[in-house]
C-alpha cells in the first residue's frame, strides 16, 4: 500500500482495457541540480529486494480500497492475487553513477511494474542521495574517520535506520544508531552527553565515573562548562588516572566552539600531558564544506561525527530519481517509447538499454560510460568511438580499453536471482570503485562532467523519435 | 532500539553508580533557525505515545547488546524488565509553538528519561518540520487548496507516510499517499501520470479510457505532448463527450512549463468551451515561494499538488529539537540545571516549567506567550506584566486577558492518560489556532517576532545561576 493512488487508479486502468499483461519496461534515473548529486553512490537495492518480494494486499488494504468506491470487485480480486512476475536489473550498491544514467531497469506486465513506481523511488531516492552526501562528507576529512551521528535530526526513524546503513555505503566507519548497527551488524560508536556530566555535582566527578565503567573506551565530552579551562584538564587528571590503572584512554569529544582553535588547543594540552595517542573527536553542525574549511585552518580533528546535515542531505535533501516508461512490446516486438519536453535534460533515452562502463587498460581508471541499446554487441579488441552526449562534435576514439556491464539481474519472472553482499562489503565495493574516478570528477565544488555517451544506435533512435513527435 | 548508543552507555554509568532511579526533568524544545521555523506546529505527539507505550528490549536486542562487550548481565536483566514509568506533557498536535518554548516535559528515573530522548527528538523534530513547513505552503496558496503530493522523494517509507500525515496537521486536504490514507483516514487524491499516455496509441485515446472508467472524478494530466495545442482541447473534447453521459468533468492538471501562462490559457479555453468549474490542478516543484510568485502573476490555479519541497522541506530539512536536562529531585526538592554556552541562544531554562499562551479578552488574538516555573500561580483578574525576553526594558501591562496553559498530561506513572483526536480534528484545532495569530507572525519572509516571556521568577533563577557558573 505504499503507492500513489494514481497508480491505483492506472491499474485499474490497464485492467479494464484488457491492457493488464502488457509487457512494458521502465527505466529508474535521476536528474542531477547540483554539484551535490554530479555522481551519485547507488544504494538501497537490498530494501527494494525486500519490498518486491513481500508486495501483496491483505484484505484490509482491499477493505480500504473497495471503501473508496471506484473500483470494482474484479479489480480487487486481481489485487487480492497479486504478486510481481517480472525482470529486474539494477546498479549494485556502492557504485557510482551518473545523471541519467539508467540505474533500474524493470520489464514486467504494465500493470506490476506501474504499482512497484512508488515506493521504488522511495527507498533508491533517499539511500542515494544519503551515500552520495556521506560519500562527499568522508571524502573532505581526507583519510579522517567519519561516524554518523543524525538519528534525532532524521526525517523519521527509516530515515534514521536507512540513512545510516546508506552512510555506511559512502564511507562512514560507523553510526551512533544502535538500531542500524544490529540490523545489519556495523560498528555502533558513541560515548556521553552533555547531560551526563550535568548530572554528576562536579565534571571531573562525572568523567571519573565514566572512566571506571569505560576503562577500555574512553572518550570524554569535553565542552560542557569551559573547553580549555576545565574539559580538557579534568580530562587529561581521568586519563593519568586511568593509564595508572593499566588502560589508555580513548581521547576527547569537542561539540561547541571554534573547532580550529580549541582542536589544536587542545591537542597541544594533550600532547605535553603526554597523551599523543588520544584522538580528538568533533561533532556540531558538521558537513563537507565546514570539514574542509576546518582542516585547512590546522584543526587537529582525528574523527568526525557528523550529524544533522548528512543524514538529511541538508544543501540539497532531494535526489531527483524518476522512473519512465521507455518501451513497450507489441507481438514480442520491441516498441521504444520516450517522453518529450520543451527542457531538453527532461527529454527520456527511449528502448531497452544497457550501461558500460569503459576502463582505461593501461591504468585502470574509468575513461566514459556508455548507454547503448540492449541488442548492440560490443568487442574491446576493436576501436570505439564515444562522443560527448552535449556537443556531439567532440568524440574521442579508444583502443586499449575494457568494457563492463554496470546492471546485474535482482529478479527473473519474479524471482530473486540476486543476494545481497553485506554492508561493510558493500562500502568496500564503493571505495574500490570511488578510485577508478579521476580526483577532477569527484571535486566537491564545480567537478569536471565525467561522459556518459549515447551509443550511435541510441543515438539516432532518439533524434528520430524527437523528429517524428516535434511533427506530429 | 532506536536510539543512540551513548543513551545506553549513560544508562549503563547510572545504573552501575546507583543512580538510576533519581528523577529527572528533561525539556523537548526548538531553536529556529530561520524563517522557515520562526512559528512551528507542533505534531508527532501520536507516534511519540505508541514508542512510550511499545518501549521494550527482547531477546534478540538483548543478545546484541552482550555482544558489544561494553555491559554486564545486572544491566541486561534490567533492560530485559525495562517499561517506562514516568509522567510526560506537551503541547497538543496541532497547535502553533515558537522557538525555546518547552513543547514536551518528561519527567521519569534519569535512566528511562535518557533512553527515550533520540526516538522523541527523531518523531518530533520530523513531523513538527513538515506540518510547519505545510501550514506555509497552505498559506501561501490563499484558500486554494493543497495535495500532498511528496511519497516518492521522501527521505525513506516513513518520511513518506507520516510526513504526509504532518502535512495534514499542516493543512493540507489529501495525499497522494495511500497508505497514509488508509492509516489515518484522511483522503486519497490522485489521477494518472504520463505513462498513461503514453501507453495508448494517442493522447485523445488515453483520455477517453480514462473518462470511461472515472466518469466521476475524471481529473487529466494535459502536459504530456503540447498542453495548449494538444493536452487541452483533447480534454475539452473528452469533458463534452463525459456531459453527454451526465457527468460533469472534475478537471485538469499542469506538471511542466510555465504554470502562470498555460493556466491562464487553459481556463481561457475551459471557460469558454463551457467548463468554468472544471479545475486547474497544477504540480512540478512547487513551494511556499513559487506559489505565492504565480498568484501574483495571475496564474489561475484552484488546486496545488505539492511533493518534493513539501515531504522533505527542502529549504530547511531539520528542525533544531533538542531535549535538555532541567531539573533533578533530592530529597524530593527540585534542583534546577542549567546548561551554558558561549552562545546565549544555546543557553537553556532551568527548573521545572509551565507554557501559557495569553489572550486578548476583547479579540481572542494571542498576545504573548509566558514560560513560568511550575508553581507560579496566575489570576487573570490581576493586571500581568510580561517582559522582551531580549530586551527587557520593553514590558507590556496587560488588563483584559486569558491564559491558557498550552502542554496537556500524555503519562503519568507510565500509564497513557491522553486519548489523540482523529487527524482531521487535529487539522481543524491547527487551523483555528493559527486564526488567533495575526499576519505579521505569520508572514512567509521577514515575520515579526512573537514575544516568547519568561516570568519574573524563572528569569531570576536563570540569571542567577548563570552568575555563579561564570564564577565557578
Amino acid at each position: 500500500m505504499m503507492t500513489d493512488l494514481y497508480q491505483l487508479t492506472m491499474m485499474y486502468g490497464y485492467f479494464k482495457c484488457g491492457m493488464r499483461d502488457n509487457l512494458a519496461t521502465f527505466d529508474m534515473f535521476y536528474r542531477s541540480k547540483d554539484a551535490t548529486t554530479h555522481y551519485a553512490i547507488m544504494a538501497g537495492v537490498e530494501q527494494l529486494m525486500e519490498y518486491i518480494e513481500n508486495l501483496h494486499f491483505d484484505e484490509d488494504d482491499i477493505a480500504y480500497l473497495r471503501g473508496l468506491g471506484i473500483f470494482d470487485e474484479d479489480f480487487l480480486d486481481e489485487l487480492r492475487r497479486f504478486s510481481f512476475h517480472g525482470d529486474i536489473q539494477a546498479v549494485p550498491e556502492g557504485t557510482i553513477v551518473f545523471s541519467h544514467e539508467p540505474l533500474i531497469r524493470v520489464t514486467a506486465p504494465i500493470f506490476e511494474a506501474q504499482l512497484i513506481e512508488t515506493a521504488l523511488l522511495t527507498i533508491i531516492n533517499h539511500q542515494t542521495l544519503i551515500a552520495t552526501k556521506a560519500s562527499r562528507v568522508v571524502q573532505a576529512a581526507e583519510g579522517g574517520t567519519v561516524m554518523e551521528f543524525g538519528l534525532r535530526r532524521a526525517q523519521g526513524p527509516d530515515a534514521g535506520i536507512y540513512g545510516a546503513r546508506a552512510a555506511i555505503i559512502g564511507g562512514c566507519v560507523g553510526t551512533s544508531n544502535v538500531l542500524t548497527s544490529q540490523m545489519y551488524g556495523i560498528p555502533a560508536m558513541g560515548t556521553h552527553a552533555h547531560s551526563w556530566v550535568m548530572s554528576f555535582p562536579t565534571e571531573l566527578e562525572a568523567f571519573r565515573k565514566y572512566a571506571e565503567l569505560f576503562p577500555t573506551s574512553c572518550l570524554l565530552l569535553v565542552d560542557t562548562y569551559d573547553t580549555l579551562r576545565s574539559g580538557v584538564p579534568n580530562a587529561i587528571t581521568v586519563f593519568n588516572e586511568l593509564r595508572e590503572r593499566g588502560y589508555e584512554p580513548k581521547g576527547i569529544r569537542l561539540d561547541s566552539g571554534d573547532l580550529a582553535y580549541l582542536s589544536r588547543e587542545a591537542r597541544k594540552m594533550l600532547d605535553a600531558a603526554g597523551f599523543p595517542n588520544a584522538i580528538v573527536c568533533a561533532s556540531g553542525d558538521l558537513d563537507e564544506n565546514l570539514i574542509r574549511d576546518l582542516k585547512l585552518q590546522g584543526a587537529c580533528i582525528d574523527t568526525w561525527g557528523v550529524g544533522t546535515k548528512l543524514i538529511t542531505s541538508e544543501d540539497s535533501p532531494s535526489l531527483g530519481g524518476v522512473y519512465k516508461l521507455s518501451a513497450e512490446y507489441v507481438n514480442g516486438q520491441v516498441v521504444p517509447k520516450i517522453k518529450i519536453s520543451e527542457n531538453p535534460a527532461k527529454i527520456t533515452n527511449p528502448g531497452v538499454k544497457k550501461l558500460y562502463r569503459i576502463y582505461d587498460k593501461s591504468n585502470g581508471m574509468a575513461v566514459a560510460d556508455l548507454i547503448a541499446l540492449d541488442h548492440e554487441v560490443y568487442n574491446e579488441s576493436q576501436p570505439l568511438t564515444i562522443y560527448d552526449p552535449v556537443n556531439t562534435w567532440k568524440s574521442m576514439t579508444l583502443t586499449n580499453y575494457t568494457m563492463k556491464e554496470l546492471q546485474v539481474p535482482l529478479f527473473k519472472n519474479g524471482k530473486r536471482v540476486y543476494d545481497s553482499p553485506s554492508l561493510m562489503d558493500i562500502r568496500q565495493h564503493c571505495e574500490e570503485d570511488l578510485a577508478t574516478f579521476w580526483d577532477q570528477y569527484k571535486r566537491l565544488l564545480n567537478p569536471h562532467r565525467y561522459k556518459v555517451d549515447l551509443s550511435d544506435s541510441l543515438w539516432m533512435l532518439k533524434n528520430s523519435m524527437i523528429q517524428q513527435l516535434r511533427r506530429g
